[in-house]
């Protein structure tokens, strides 16, 4: 495929993937009503129509990679999507991050209150493990359960709220490259690369194309890969570690086109 | 089994599951170790040593009346309390109840920090679904499944956290009995007249023999049966919901002991 199919073919794979995934999630989240119905207009609000749902891209992708049934893959992608934006809600408020704003819109603690917006994303987290159990996620009650247990290795103190911690620790701190080495590995390869670029993209980017907060990271003291590194040898490196994902790609050729091209996007988009 | 015999047996029976369930936390919650360990210090600091674990003695004696394998009863019931104390951290936030001591110490922001307590909460709760879902829990992963999604269910939006969502938003309201009835409905019975006897000694009580702070309830206006009602009315609702869950436990005759003397001690505890 040439460049520019690639990035076509990309931007339609994300689409695509973005569309049912949306769908995916308005059929899996509860409905508002009842005494508890703000409780659930805040996870809607915070999970519903909104980021670019690369997570769940993946999610889709490699599952097609193994040709496994599309439904399966549509609800661990919004799985994975709740779990995202519940750390998102939680990282954003005011003992964390505290971020006023997020993809475009008040984050939830400014568009709801700071106990809602907690106790939003605690409902998403436990939404997701919920969702990754139900018998309509897979046949094999085995595979369902290997679901929770990644989802629970990815997320939890080793993985996601692990990596939360240690940014928080070391907010302010000169890091030596060892940390920086351990941050990195939390996210791993492709993961790294788009965290890079995030960090490139908040030094460099404007509230506007960013649809959050930009410049936090230098105003908050936050070690980057920017901020170790300098913006040039970040690039780099984030450039390096695309290029290896990208070779994890190999064997499986066609297949892995849109995965491939994600790779060579993570280290070029601009939002 | 006279009264005091049935009092022996329950305290017995109380500290025998107290004991082993502290003992398989330990084993189950991770060690601290490299940068996040301040997270898994707030974890353990905050599920360990404390409380009565009446959660996890329920799991393990409706465990035992159905002749469930001890290993698995007490895997669950150290899932139940993990989930409880994620609550209890969430809920002493100062963006929600507030609280500065839980269990006769220091809340868990209070002796970490908020986003430390936030983190810890968000792990344990990551945790619990995890214990769950691993093979150790039981050798037939449909039966893990329906425990993640039974854990799920009482704790999700339609559980506990929409439960506190309509205790933060009926705050300083004058209910209708309809809501309260909703409210009650959320624990149930046994449940239900353990939350009533804790509002009667919230409202009675000192901190000293309660281990959290006394009167926060009516100091937040916080609407519970206590205020709705009037402490004797709360009373008797209380040993009323208390007998007929007792009564659900008259076809497991002996096996059913400690739940029945629960039940009574229920309404005459003292903290």
């Amino acid at each position: 495929m040439s460049e520019v199919m690639q990035t076509v073919a990309l931007r339609d794979g994300l689409n695509g993937a973005a569309a049912l995934i949306e769908t995916e999630l308005d059929a899996l989240l509860p409905v508002p009503e009842g005494e508890e119905h703000r409780l659930v207009e805040a996870m809607r609000y915070a999970v519903m129509g909104g980021g670019k749902r690369m997570r769940g891209f993946l999610a889709i992708e490699t599952a097609r990679m193994f040709s496994v049934n599309i439904t399966c893959a549509a609800r661990v992608a919004a799985s994975v999507e709740m779990l995202h934006a519940y750390s998102l809600i939680h990282d954003d408020l005011p003992a964390m991050d505290d971020d006023d704003l997020r993809r475009g819109k008040p984050s939830c603690h400014k568009a709801f209150d700071e106990a809602t917006a907690i106790l939003a994303g605690d409902a998403l987290q436990t939404r997701a493990f919920e969702v990754l159990a139900e018998p309509d996620t897979h046949s094999d009650a085995e595979v369902r359960c290997e679901l929770v247990l990644a989802l629970g290795a990815a997320s939890g103190s080793r993985g996601m709220v692990g990596g939360q911690m240690i940014d928080i620790v070391s907010e302010g701190k000169d890091l030596a490259p060892p940390l920086i080495t351990r941050l990195q590995a939390l996210g791993r390869d492709l993961g790294a690369a788009f965290q890079i670029a995030d960090d490139i993209l908040d030094a460099e980017g404007s509230d506007a194309t960013l649809g959050k907060t930009a410049g936090k990271d230098a105003a908050q003291g936050k070690a980057t890969m920017v901020s170790v590194m300098g913006i040039e040898r970040a690039r780099m490196q984030a450039e390096h570690l695309a290029k290896q994902a990208a070779t994890y790609l190999d064997s499986f050729g066609e297949k892995a086109a849109l995965l491939r091209a994600l790779a060579a996007y993570t280290v070029t988009r601009r939002n």
